[in-house]
């Protein structure tokens, strides 16, 4: 490893004071375009998130499988003109889309139950807004329907959305309840709807789908703060199983419950002008009964400015775990980054501790939350990492959720992308181990390490799961099996490590020999001839055809092979003997950021905008997380530093397209709040964090019990990105990386910056 | 009232011994033709029917909806060739259909999944049997699978299936569980279906359809006492929710799940010649973790000759409530019809006391046994009256249920037609009342009284539900608004007779005038121009388009203006008054028993064979039930006496012919065993019984706590039907009617009988 030679510069004095942290949150970032994140609100790891839909492309408005369901992952398009409703749960920046549930819409005039279409002005519920009209803040969202002259306002706590809809005098009033409405919404993905009518203001039910989460229930409870005066219901569904006896009574109208699998709902009302009509609507992952338990639990009363001032209050808190210093936009990056890092994975769990297992049981957590929506894929790199530094009690509790679903799931297999109860398998490797590897090895692990080092062990020797066994048998996963073979066996080798070191950690030598071993077995598909990890065939020859520039059909998921052959962070000393040695790895780095990357290529990556490009370094996609940091492994470390600089305002803009791919349940945004803060855990499952180069002004990390880490960085701007010395509690660091122990156990780090590299 | 008269005949010695009756019990009576019971095992009140399926009819094998589903209530014809398979749920009698759940079938060959067609040999897993080689016990049913020489055995406990299968020796052994399979599987019935290998000999699951329950699952465990060495899953479903992600594993072969709408599995063995494979397979409504709580609780071990043995002893102590003397032929209707008289209600709860309510919730049953399958239009008439003899804390149990649907029930209605955590809302009336009435009045009622009335008054008023409010607003409901107009408002009638009778016993004044005052409705419908109940429109005029022998379109529901202008069995002094008086009365009776329907009618009469037919009588539906009884309110009671033993032996054989119609759970059975020993309810919610003509020989009524009623019935013929004279405790009895005290108290009921009436 290089030296960092340290200058001596003068220290500009910092002091973190209390702040109001969410006026430079905007959820509105990355509702443009990819970023796939949502303008509603939530509550730190809410299982609310009550946000707008603008389409959802379902069947029933389009007649056939529109391809846009991708560009709708959230629900939310900016550049759309009107808005369908306000449904209760949304995935914040993923590539794949499920959710949309207990959509509600407040209207006005001759009652319509279909959405109609963003095309067809009036041609049903939806309504036109426009942004000058719409406000969205962490926690709470404002919107004016202007078809009907509805303000709505809208706030969560955990489990219980609040809407606020404050209507114009008028004798026909409605709240449209749609539980036809989802989001990737194709047919039969509604398996089941429910909906009991308790009395004038209380209304119960369930949906049930089966979408990304193939077998899920959400349940619900509404709770209006003004007695609707009729209600009727409406069944889609083309056949409705023994009509003729339920046809004895009129079950349209003022019915107490209906069920099938297409239903809809209204609720009468007349108002006032000004008059605002309030919902609660609480969630449960167990049962209707739950929904209400937990509604009574979080919120007694109608005072909706005090749900909202309780839910921000908790943002305050978990944002003033990091206070930094910096410009308006710099703040404006960071704690929207920092919001978008606090939502997932999210509480899945009623206020008793009960909740749905993988096994489809009811089952109670003892002593834990429980949590889902686990994209473990994107966040093992940084989310879980950055949760060890400010959340440490909810990542312990975190990896208590994956050992508990590793024990209630059929394949006895850690989670791979969870939700809601179901495994969905999205992606590739068995990436919570280096969740639980990262947490043991950084000492954050009051839960049973040793149960959770035999559930990351039978994981990985899973041999009828995604080809571990021809892994394991011939060291790589041959390219005839595989579509992903290359990427699976970098993975894999990666997991494995941490594994290693997991088993180091806790003395078994047996388990860190076996995957110590296992841990090099991404050399194996490396060629020397193409200087690529590259498609390697059953008998051990390297495939013919191969292009280093295609994502598609290389065998690699997600990245093309000039990003991947980079995949080694276990090792990256390793990776760079066998890929030539200093020289020509520096080279390799360098072509990679400063290389064209024709059209043609770019648009098979997917997920992600032109702008989440730089050269052929695709950070909208994460196999490339880390691979700036890999020049602290070179003689040119100082190139980390200035691809850092360069890739941070270029992928991170506080706008509505200002991100230049998903955010991925927070991973995008992880990667920003530790790059900005000038360090980066390239291996999680190592308690080490490389340098690179600080965009703040100065921070403080707030770790708990009075301990806080200082961050000052001298002399720093657009132009000052080199790190010319680094003080750690007043002693130079000479190295190129920090330990874990550097970070958590306090103090203070200085960084002085300059204009030229050391 | 008339007085009867009595002569001096000698009394013959009667002893009740302890017997084996079981042997008098063929399951296999109504299995042909319109009986639509089942041939299979159950336990009394059993939970799981296991039953062997000869047909389904569902559009998988044929395409479309085919009418013989009305065949298949029960899953069995007698008349049928082959066995599909053994399912574990059935209705016993029913005139309309569902369940047929976890159909499992042996096989040994080529494996086959789907059932094939009844006329093309080997097209499916089916096996052709004969009666020869078929056995049907209470709690014990045998087959020879000729297809696959396989011998299949089954018996039952309360919760839990037990299968016995002896194989042939082969490699290619198969147990298939099919979930497609089901009674009334029009397409979408199969809302969800899971199913989870935990081990290669458990299994678990569930199978969540919408049928004439609509919103219902059904949980499962299942335990092979050998472990499978294989086993797959197909899915039949048309579209596979994110098939791409599932599609990483071969989920067809050895995979731990599988969910989907239309899922089969099968599981391989190896046998040996004479092998026996065992299964146990568990029900619970509440979860799959119920179904193994279930089967843990109740069958330990693999010993199918000790569950057979504990079943049929529970079958022994329930048939022993009633101890007869009689003929061979007597002994087997009379005991088949105990047997079919103590299915259902059936027990719906697990072990621990969980059920699933009304609202779907899950709910523990306190200090009471929940039960579901209410058939109440057919059984308040003397299933219940004859529980509230020989099931007393059962029945008390049945209305505590009947309590609890009351309570989660959204209409806040009592049952009309219950299942499985479903109201189906079959037939008309609200004949609940009249099941907690007929408690409440005979003293058997040691549940919250007052809560009871509440729930009645509240039903009796429920004004939405089927018209009710026009009938509290009319005095009758008008013809112009339901199509059952008039048979609606004479059971409404006689349902707030039961509820003034309740009112009176509980010192509620109010309640027992208003009701009361309701119960004289009857009136309201008889048409003095034409002697008969009649349509009446809201104007208050009668219709004129009127057929008093057409079933349909006359305001009736199964049964026409000639049968039902007779029911008011709460006032048949007041209807004979109405009709005309005595004579005209008795004209009317004989006119019914004696005329000839025409074919033309018969056919409109929906659940009856020809036989199920006297004159114009039709007993195999239930309105007329008590009708040969209303002859004791008339000058000639003896023709009661002579229609009795008339409708006995020509409805009522021990074949599988030998129910003239649907036993209707239980009601067509019930008459037989009142009508056989003598007596019949013909109003419950009074506690008196008109006197028949016994037709056993003698009979012990075993009522607990060592009281016994003692039957004795002298010089009993095929010619010598009528009663001569009545001894109670030695004492004549003078009047036609018997009270509830004169049985419940125990003691000695003499009958004389002699060939011509007094």
């Amino acid at each position: 490893m290089k030296k960092l030679f340290i200058g001596l510069l003068s220290i500009a004095f910092f002091s973190a004071k209390a702040q109001n942290l969410i006026q430079y949150v905007k959820p509105i970032v990355g509702t443009q375009r990819m970023g796939h994140t949502y303008p509603g609100a939530t509550v730190p790891f809410g299982m609310v998130q009550l946000s707008p839909e603008t389409d959802t492309i379902s069947y029933e408005q389009n007649g056939k499988y529109n391809a846009d369901v991708y560009k709708y992952c959230a629900g939310y398009q900016y550049d759309d003109k009107t808005i369908v409703g306000f449904s209760h749960t949304h995935f914040s920046g993923t590539g794949h889309s499920d959710l949309g549930d207990i959509l509600i819409m407040p209207t006005v005039g001759k009652l319509k139950l279909n959405p109609g279409r963003a095309d067809q002005p009036h041609s049903g519920y939806r309504s036109p807004f426009s942004h000058q009209n719409e406000k969205s803040e962490a926690n709470y969202y404002k919107v004016k329907l202007d078809e009907y002259n509805i303000l709505a306002e809208m706030t969560t706590s955990t489990r219980v959305g609040f809407h606020q809809y404050t209507f114009p005098k008028t004798d026909s009033a409605h709240v449209v309840l749609d539980m036809v409405a989802g989001i990737y919404n194709y047919p039969d993905k509604n398996v089941w709807t429910y909906l009991r009518v308790v009395n004038d203001t209380t209304v119960i039910g369930f949906r049930q789908t089966s979408g990304w989460a193939r077998t899920r229930t959400q349940y619900f409870a509404i709770s209006f703060s003004k007695p609707f005066i009729a209600h009727g219901f409406a069944n889609y569904s083309s056949r409705v199983p023994y009509g003729g006896f339920w046809g004895r009574f009129d079950q349209r109208r003022n019915f107490p419950e209906i069920a099938g699998k297409q239903i809809k709902a209204y609720f009468d009302f007349k108002t006032y002008d000004g008059e605002k009509i309030k919902l609660k609507v609480a969630l449960s992952p167990v049962s209707m009964e739950g929904a209400l338990n937990n509604m009574c639990a979080e919120i007694s009363g109608w005072d909706f400015n005090k749900v909202k001032a309780d839910g921000q209050q908790q943002w305050e808190k978990e944002l003033h775990k990091i206070e930094i210093q910096g410009s308006n936009e710099t703040k404006e990056n960071f704690y929207t980054a920092l919001y978008h890092t606090l939502i997932n994975p999210t509480v899945y769990m009623d206020v008793d501790g009960q909740y749905k297992g993988l096994d489809h049981n009811v089952h109670h957590a003892d002593g834990f939350t429980n949590y889902t929506t686990f994209s473990l894929w994107d966040t093992y790199r940084a989310l879980h990492p950055l949760f060890n530094i400010i959340e440490p009690e909810r990542n312990a509790d975190m990896v208590r959720s994956m050992l508990a679903h590793y024990q209630q799931s059929p394949e006895h297999f850690l989670p791979v992308w969870s939700n809601s109860a179901n495994e969905n398998w999205c992606m590739s490797g068995y990436h919570s181990v280096s969740v639980i590897a990262d947490a043991v090895v950084k000492g954050n692990a009051p839960f049973d390490v040793n149960a959770a080092l035999e559930a990351c062990v039978t994981t990985a020797r899973g041999r009828q799961y995604m080809n571990i066994g021809l892994y394991m048998d011939k060291g790589y996963i041959p390219d005839e099996r595989d579509g992903n073979s290359v990427s699976s066996t970098l993975e894999y080798a990666f997991d494995d490590w941490c594994i290693a070191q997991m088993a180091k950690k806790l003395g078994n030598t047996a388990i860190y020999d076996e995957f110590s071993k296992r841990a090099l077995n991404y050399k194996n598909v490396y060629n020397p001839a193409t200087g690529f990890m590259h498609p390697r065939l059953a008998d051990g020859s390297f495939r013919k055809k191969f292009d280093a520039l295609t994502t598609i059909g290389q065998g690699f998921i997600e990245g093309n092979a000039w990003n991947y052959t980079l995949f080694a962070p276990q090792d990256a000393a390793g990776l760079i003997k066998l890929m030539g040695g200093n020289k020509r790895f520096v080279r390799y780095l360098d072509s990679l950021f400063t290389m064209h990357l024709p059209d043609k290529f770019f648009e098979e990556t997917e997920d992600i905008t032109r702008d989440g490009i730089i050269g052929n370094y695709v950070h909208g996609n994460e196999p490339s997380h880390h691979v700036a940091y890999l020049y602290n492994w070179t003689d040119k470390p100082w190139k980390t530093q200035e691809r850092i600089r360069m890739i941070l305002p270029k992928m991170y803009k506080p706008t509505p397209d200002g991100l230049g791919g998903n955010d991925d349940t927070g991973q995008m945004s992880a990667w920003y709040i530790f790059s900005s803060l000038g360090f980066y855990p390239v291996a999680p499952g190592s308690d080490q964090y490389a340098i690179g180069s600080p965009a703040v002004d100065g921070a403080v990390i707030n770790l708990g019990k009075d301990k806080k880490l200082s961050i000052r960085v001298n002399n720093q701007s657009e132009k000052n990105v080199y790190v010319q010395k680094l003080l750690l509690n007043g002693k130079p660091i000479n190295a190129l990386f920090l330990s874990h122990a550097d970070l958590i156990n306090g103090g203070d780090l200085t960084f002085f910056m300059g204009p030229k590299h050391k």
